[in-house]
């Protein structure tokens, strides 16, 4: 098993339902590591011909994945390229949106920027009602989303929650991500493994060809096409080298950003007074 | 009266306001005889002036309509074509967006398939909270949705609901389908023929001018084109020749479709398990 | 200061955050001085380069802005033109969706037609949970919505609730509103003013160019087109000439409308029985 493998681990259930957990301590931070995980996650997926349902979670119930590695020094994933010759951000976003098999987030914890886009691509969410910080922290950040949060959470959510959940920058509930359409449903702690599985094992038993049938007449009117993504990549590129975000950047790493499990956690709440304090 | 016009029952309530009984025992289900009846109605609407809204229920409250006829006995709605040339399935309902009159489904009891579609191709849906079972249970039996659900639900209720609904293929009860944005509202039961009457009369006092110029510009942002639509019906032409999905439909006809009441209730919970029992 | 400047008038918290406050007695109707008084405010948020969001509110409880003018007395501005080359209606509608500034309605009260249409081109809509009355009731007056509801709308709520809002023509409260969509959030009258203060100067931290940014990629996948809205505005403008529409119109100015207040609150609920009374 590569470093990378053991990071996004698969559990073969059955040979129609995989489990994958991301195991990334300390804090599930998403960096090339994630990356190079989930390529090598889509390549067996593309190989797997009895495959129909994979359920994405976390070992870590207080991190689902963090968000973007801000320190830079693992990899460069803003300009390694993937496999359809997209920036292998949206190479391995886009292939999970397009593939024949149906894909599930099942969300405990810290879900924010690249993470929150993340799920997005995932064909289903559900959350912990109790436990679950999700959101586009981006703007706060001094940046905007660079994968596909711009583009994805309109549709889902309409225009004027989706600018509430982008230019506000904050975390979300699970109560509230419900009410909003940015998770399928919010359920009590209690009962999400349960649900989700029964759900996943259930589409597991149908057939390959109606699923990748139904899922392919349904993303050619749901799925914001490539040249969108492309502009928000690059201007997400952009605005990195801009020095009101580095000096952001660089206030979160000093504020205990990646190091600290209490700032983790919290660090959303505090980008409205960060270069005051 | 011909045959399906009893089956698909007019009355009058005033010129400006019809409703539309169905009444085609034991469960309404979905085949040529309810099209033709649809059909007829259609052409009595183009030639009313005087109509403004048309609220279509049933007079069985186990069963709003039940699912497409997978016997295949009663003649073949999959080749005959209607007025525009389109498939008499997509003519119907796309005549049905289109018209001036308001279309407004008062939802009780079941409700799968194409009678979702039904449902969806209406510009109101409101639905009992205590009696609704919705949804598109045909990725379960081995086909993908063919009359339209796979364009109008991603637009209605985003794409991760509607995957959830299409690829999940079970039934839906009313407040979730409220909470989704599957139907516009659920209303207690006891509460649902006054709303909806009331509404009905309400639209039925309004001019037909400003009627018919409002939805005609919320369609040029709202309907699938037909296009998307053909492609959907094409492709469940060519699933229902697949032995998979043939297999299914025996083993569902065997089961008890479309022979046994409490088996037409309840089969859409049985398709996770459908090849095991 | 000039007189629309007096009605439209700004409070600016600080550089970064203004609130603007409706205050055209008695009702705040919706006429050519408003729409003059938000042009001058266009102007003004053109020229500050330090501005992030705007709140815009009413100092009237009992109304946010009541509709548009229908007693054509004061200006016209159906005929009016802005900078952009459109209507001015339209105009100051699309500058406000794309401005760089983040603009959120702060509803309390009456907020019909235009003034609901003046909403949605906000980015953000809060209302009062006890005290909003939100709607489309042209088509009960005898015409369309011309200032783009038809068109954000559909991709706000969906085809079906924005068809019973256009079609119904009545009021939505609070809660409604927020379960449709329509709104963001519904919240209690007593927290409406902390969340929403709290919201903008929040935003107002973030520096202006990822704001900028992003709001400009979800533009790109959230906005009707000029053409639709054109389409929308032509069509109300010859509704308006309807001999059906001016009846409607007549017998709401002699029941109270833009006289009386305690007609101006309830007027839509008797639009069903209008010429009948």
């Amino acid at each position: 098993m590569t470093e990378s493998a053991a990071y996004v681990r698969i559990v073969e259930e059955t040979p129609a339902y995989w489990r994958v957990l991301f195991d990334y301590p300390p804090f599930n931070i998403v960096d090339a590591a994630i990356f190079e995980g989930l390529q090598g996650l889509l390549a067996r997926m593309d190989a797997a011909p009895s495959l129909r349902a994979v359920v994405f979670e976390s070992v870590n119930p207080e991190f689902y994945l963090a968000h973007f590695d801000l320190t830079g020094h693992i990899g460069n994933i803003t300009t390694a390229v993937g496999p359809t010759g997209l920036p292998i951000l949206m190479d391995t976003f886009v292939r999970l949106t397009k593939s024949p098999v149906v894909s599930i987030a099942k969300i405990r914890g810290c879900v924010r920027g690249v993470s929150s886009e993340f799920v997005l691509a995932c064909d289903m969410r559900f959350a912990s009602r109790e436990n679950t910080r999700l959101g586009q922290p981006e703007v706060g950040v001094g940046v905007n989303p660079g994968g596909g949060a711009t583009e994805r959470l309109p549709l889902l959510v309409g225009r004027g929650r989706a600018l509430e959940i982008v230019l506000g920058a904050n975390d979300f509930d699970g109560d509230t991500a419900e009410r909003y359409g940015y998770v399928n449903r919010a359920l009590p702690d209690a009962e999400l493994d349960g649900f989700v599985d029964v759900l996943a094992r259930r589409i597991a038993s149908f057939d390959r060809r109606p699923i990748a049938a139904a899922k392919n007449l349904m993303n050619q009117v749901s799925l914001p096409s490539a040249d969108r993504l492309l502009d928000a990549f690059s201007a997400f590129q952009t605005a990195l080298t801009w020095p009101e975000a580095q000096q952001r950047i660089q206030a979160l790493l000093k504020g205990g950003l990646q190091r600290e499990g209490d700032f983790e956690k919290r660090w959303p709440a505090l980008l409205g007074t960060l270069l005051k304090t």
